[in-house]
């Protein structure tokens, strides 16, 4: 994490805050206020906290609230203390961080709270921010989400294309199980009833079922009991998430939740 | 660049695409084809062709549209052919940018179109992605807005905290005009028509007028005539934005460009 | 790769082979020729190559047998061409990959043969040397053997020290299990029958069976059946590994794999 | 030191422990006790204090024993006290450099014991882990024995494929001779009496005696005299040791103690 | 800077310090005395306190001087407490950063000293050390020197070479108003009064005139006015500079700052 | 050599040349024509041809001199032909490290030439500019010097400040050779005719003579014989190397080499 926002002070810092350092005096100490300019679940703490803490240690920063709280417009949530060029250098480094995290913190939490009476789970996806892919799943768990895999090293995901190249359900679940290592689950995506029940043969540690109608899911649940984890995919919105956990699926993974983000204003007023 | 694609690789790959490498042959060869599933802006064709390159020299990119083109659904923008493994094991990268920066130029381009019939300019700001600044001002030019700055290195501004540490507007500009280098533009943000004399006395290039109603705006760029670029900010929408230009202010920034990012759907298909 | 070993070629290479760069003339070209000097399974051909490539693109690298393939004392396996110098320089550090690779692979696949009459896998561990896990790793795999798991990302691994903390192995499981991703396999290590059956009752995914009495791990493959996968580990060598796996056990984790390494002695002579 | 260690740490955690953080609770405190589980020569406890300290700079570090101390089954050797999470994920990495390091030195340590009534000193070669070359030669240090050089640039060793290219052993000698810095010792390899005889005429720093018999070894020996240091290298053994010392070589080079790596057994328990 | 500084730490103690651990004991304490050897402007003790810093976190470092101040033979600017061993290895590099910008400020107080009753400022240009251009451009500044651009990012320059290619300097003007951000200033560089109108009537913020007569510039000065900032360039040395000033120009710029280097000697001696 | 250049180019370009980029078209190809302004010897083609190459591999560099060469104002000694935009990039920095090799390279040509009826030979010391070593070191070797050790790694060299910490010479040299590799060398400071008995007792491979007077210098010369390699170091100027050259001394460092750099004027013209 440390080394992200190494690299994310240098973008921003470059060869000098020219403005900061040509204006403010040397060693002027002051208080800086972090505050909620719109409504949403705030996420991002300890990562602002890390930007002020690299950028001058001798900060002090002591938040109000807590990731995974509830904020709404004009609530304080935190503050920052120490020599005020150092506050202004990282301003906008770790507003950018919370910003972006609470978005998505935010955004998990609506989908979570739409089917909190059933068992499903909300997941994420690989569809990230290049480079930035933990501390949005962080952020996806901060809202009451969970997470998919972090990427293509921790588990298998036999997806359209693979089962193409391998000639068939069948062939790549064989293929893959001979191969791969006993300690990794095997995902593999179906499109149909039918892939469903290769998918079980095959004996697929998860099914996912990709962009499939209420009733084949339903179909498909009952189908798959408790001889692998079902997982429902593709085209999952705000409006149809609480119909498709009503199917019974174990697990509902929303590509949106990192792939739209809608930051949460914030700001950083000094005293 | 290649630094951060090389980076974004080693996120998503880590110790190994274990499905791919299991269940595709070693040097099977054949043809991904890049289709767009919404209509937008097509940004990212540089850098998705660096991915596939980093990730496998010998895979061949083909761009059939431009950046800065529109694309609709089911447009082919793009075939990369070589490795199915490699194909497979660059695709979400490759997208994941494409689609971000696709974003950010489609809504780019939607606040560009509003004001065509003005001499106003659309200016992104540093509410940037961590680590992706580069690539998300480079689709903002994609999607035919400008550049602000690129960080706190390259010009001076002048915001609200800076002022007040300094004891006013005079005070800041006084001290920057002495100390910054005569090669680096300064700007200062004023909030009223005082603000804005200050600001022309004081010698600023450029004079933000922040979150000022339409009248004061239309006054301030008046007085501002060609002393100063005028540059109007503070909760700028597709709504609201041509009202903005019609005051004949010269630049127009607006935070949404990239910190609501919507990416456009695509995917990529084996042949 | 190429990371880890550009970094070796600086360790070894440092500010300059004073020998070569002051004996060897400039651009003469020659021919290494690669030996084993005892007997081994061959291990580590591609690194090699990158080593001579990264030190000099302009070596040509053509091996004679394949990794995996049985080799003896002075069968030649590789030749390189190209610049003396770089050879020269290149030769340490491609010896010292492929000495300690088919070393590893070597041992790997005498413990391989020893039970290849029955389904057990030979796993490796995490006692792997620090940095080069994925080299050992893929030394494991040349050898016949397969891959635990790559690090503490990529799958559960409930040992003793956890256990205690957690207050047992039911409060262990379901805690985790509430917790971790469902992609993930949870594995839990136990050291009595009693064990195995709180570990079946949690739902582990994989069993392990720590430093068992054979007659113990013999009742306890019973017990797991199909509901989980059992794993052998503790004290195994290639004296008793049959005994082992003719208890029935699914997998057989060798921590010596990787943590006694005996390098096989290889040689390169200019022709 | 710290950047190899780091990165170290990256290959086993990578993207987050999940075992640990979802089981044990954030900021419980505990106490590990590192303990020997085979006779050794303890090497690397300032690498393990430093794998805890980079992973959590809280944890408290104390040695019951010192580098260089024998150790046997059942010695307690060190204790680390602080965040059971953090521990735990330095447990496996800070016991891989310990085992390694000491299996090092124990072998050492071994050779060394074997000359103890000779002046000849052991010392190691180039055959070193890639990467961890530096850490392999302490461990030599701490075992008793000493340092051959540190890679190609800290001193000229002329070897039989420079010999081969420069056109004999006088020839190389001049060349590097007028090249070299004043401040780098020369060595070169021989293989015969007449190879010494030319050694000396042409300088050299070191006389390496390569594979030759006792007999010609010790007529070597007197011929060198004060003249030049003496340097006995190739299947040097803990059985063939002794007699090579008894030839009156100054220096006997042993690729054994770091290309042949016997770990050291470990273990860490929480108390 | 603690990147730069450690790479140089790396380049100098490499695999080790082995003349002061084999001679100086551990944890034997002491006191550096650091002495100026001639007279100069000192700057740098920033720089070298990072450097004692990151060698041994326990080093003491308390400066005498500030940077800025004259010193002169024998006087003693700074002492360094703690272990010395680390006193010894910091040594060199302390004093290669100090002796080097130390020169720079030393010959950028002379060409501000001879131009200090005009208004005109001295500017560095980029013809500064690779990678060290940070660290040149605060010793300018520390020397009483203001700083030309840092890099080609941070303001238009518009040279000779980009003239010939756009085919005039109208041309190159229009182009560059049309692309650059709002915020860039856009210097361009003629050699004639011709120049210096259509650079006028182009809109330049600042006009550099190169290596012209005396008299041209002085009328190049008058045509200007404050339209735009001048800047004499090309062959100033501390004979003409004064008579440069002469003519009104705002900014001198003075390759010869940085391109010139030469080192204040100094010496750090223990007590 | 290639990173150090790469980071060079990082600082120069950063987030773009915007001078370029917005005035030179696209793909615009042209020959960038390098001429020398003064009188001096050539030295850097390497490096400047490799930042040429980094910056696009496109552009293709023809040098028409020789590093060692003389050259003299209006001198053509290379040629760079591809897209104008990259040869403008790339201009600065090629320059800033020729100007500065060549000064090098220039002023050692100028030692060497001093003394070049005399055996002795011209050396540098660590006196270099942080990070450019190895360049500078080179530019030593292409003006017909030689380098002393490459730092603190590669060689043994006992200081003033080593010798009264160990409490005399004899004390230093008998710790040092216990404990220090065989295959490095051993060079003392001492500054009396004491000093060089003292040091030969002791076994020291070089002795450098510091700082002595003439006379002395050529008495401890007499005493050294062939026992030690001899080496003058302390104030060696232009007037005075060739008298220090007739006492018979081996070796003479000279710190002015690197520590006054002097780059020769040189320019880059487009055709």
């Amino acid at each position: 994490m440390k080394e992200v926002i190494s690299r994310a002070i240098d973008e921003d810092i470059g060869s000098g805050d020219i403005t900061t350092d040509n204006i403010i005096k040397e060693r002027e100490e002051g208080k800086g206020i972090m505050i909620a300019k719109e409504k949403g679940v705030l996420a991002g703490l300890e990562v602002s906290e890390t930007v002020f803490d690299l950028i001058d240690p001798g900060l002090k920063f002591a938040a109000e609230k807590e990731d995974g709280e509830l904020i709404t417009e004009n609530d304080v949530f935190a503050y920052v203390r120490g020599d005020i060029r150092s506050i202004l250098k990282a301003e906008r480094l770790a507003l950018n961080f919370l910003q972006r995290m609470s978005g998505i913190a935010t955004k998990t939490r609506a989908y979570v709270e739409k089917i909190k009476d059933y068992d499903a789970k909300v997941v994420d996806t690989r569809k990230t921010t290049p480079n930035l892919r933990s501390f949005e799943k962080s952020a996806v768990r901060i809202g009451g989400g969970h997470n998919h895999r972090m990427g293509l090293y921790d588990a298998a995901l036999i997806k359209d294309n693979h089962i193409k190249s391998a000639g068939g359900i069948r062939e790549a679940l064989k293929k893959i199980d001979d191969e791969v290592s006993h300690i990794k689950k095997i995902e593999i995506e179906v499109e149909s009833i039918e892939g469903v029940k290769k998918a079980l043969e095959g004996g697929a540690d998860i099914i996912m079922l990709d962009n499939m109608d209420l009733e084949d899911m339903e179909r498909s649940v009952e189908l798959i009991g408790d001889k692998a984890i079902s997982e429902a995919s593709g085209g999952i919105t705000l409006e149809n998430i609480e119909e498709v956990a009503r199917t019974g699926v174990n697990v509902i993974s929303v590509g949106a939740l990192t792939h739209h983000i809608e930051s949460i204003d914030m700001s950083l007023d000094l005293e």
